[in-house]
């Protein structure tokens, strides 16, 4: 999903909050659009449970397992393209050079201009690489413990979101006379609160006008719940 | 999720493989693993079609919509931070051509080596705006044409990769006397074939191994899968 990328703004704090983000975001809406399209076909709490408890699995799963193998990937992509940098401003010192010369000349800077630049990057072979790997290949070097910790932050947050939506099922299973579209009523108010609390804290965090972000991210689960339902109901 | 930012090669058919593996991932995996589930608790193909059915709509219309969205808001985030920029390159150079050194300063240069570049970009705005824009903020210029295109191509990946797995349940509804846990024999089958080809193909755009990247992904679904049968029956 496309995120801001704020290159100097690399703090754990911010990393983390990315991540409760992008597993929320999805665990607030698949789960009460699956749970909300179930009650317009089916009339057991019991079973939309199920499915909701088994969605969540499945997406926490997926997210968060394939966020870390995704990451693995990411590092070990970084660590290759570094070696061979590190092997290149050694063994063709000219062509790289030539290479730092191409970034500055793209933005409009004559060979003459960065010539300095060029020479002085070329005495710290080490800082050298850094730049090339940002510069020329666009790779930052990803932090090798973060891989788990987003993981487990994603998925654990795509189970908190999930469980929302559900609450009133679960509820009204162990209650047993209350019928299921009441619950699809409480759903729908309890999810639509969450997402408009959960949007608008994200717009903060994101820079996005909290306000705007927090009736965006109702509308996406109003949308994919109404759709359900719609489905459901006509293939039912 | 954690792509890898491959800021030189920004043509529009990677972009387009992008958001295919995307949508497709998850399209694969969740409504996969959410069929597997309910067979493990419910003897009802025609439920655990209407149930993946309207996941599949949820799901897809949560990623596409919210890609949409979130593009929009980093294509504004940009056009405010160039704005921006913009006015500091003429209102207060000074303040900005330190800031260009601090850029060379962190990769090793003296203000001494850097200055000849900082010069040169003092005299061409404009490039000195993108290259703030780049290398100060770390932002890349988004296509506004791509957030639209993005959303359907992702929403379409999802809905393709999510009827493959419901594939057999559709069938056995209209057959009618095949078992539920025969759809979901074909189903892991099929599904699993879909994984493995999909990371194969998947492995050779995003530079992890082949073979590698086929097995990853075979095991995330397969996981996922197998949790949501396990809660699933548990529960049920």
């Amino acid at each position: 999903m496309p995120q801001t990328r704020h290159t100097e703004r690399h703090f754990t704090a911010g990393e983390t909050v990315r991540d409760i983000v992008i597993g929320m975001s999805d665990g607030l809406t698949v789960p009460f659009a699956l749970a909300a399209g179930l009650t317009g076909a089916i009339d057991s709490a019991g079973i939309i449970v199920t499915a909701g408890l088994a969605e969540i699995a499945a997406g926490a799963i997926a997210m968060g397992l394939g966020g870390y193998l995704a990451a693995k990937s990411d590092a070990e992509h970084y660590a290759k393209e570094h070696e061979r940098e590190k092997r290149e401003v050694v063994e063709i010192p000219e062509e790289e050079m030539r290479e730092v010369a191409q970034v500055f000349k793209s933005y409009g800077l004559s060979e003459k201009e960065s010539a300095p630049v060029v020479e002085a990057l070329s005495k710290h072979p080490q800082k050298w690489v850094d730049f090339m790997m940002r510069f020329e290949l666009g790779l930052e070097k990803p932090d090798p413990k973060r891989a788990l910790i987003s993981a487990f932050t994603i998925a654990a947050s795509y189970v908190a979101g999930g469980l929302i939506p559900l609450a009133p099922y679960i509820v009204s299973v162990y209650l047993k006379r209350v019928q299921v579209t009441t619950a699809l009523l409480f759903s729908i108010m309890l999810t639509l609160v969450a997402l408009f609390v959960f949007g608008f804290v994200k717009g903060r965090f994101t820079g996005t006008r909290p306000l705007r972000s927090a009736l965006q991210t109702a509308l996406i689960g109003s949308v994919a719940a109404g759709a359900a339902f719609l489905i459901a109901r006509a293939i039912s």
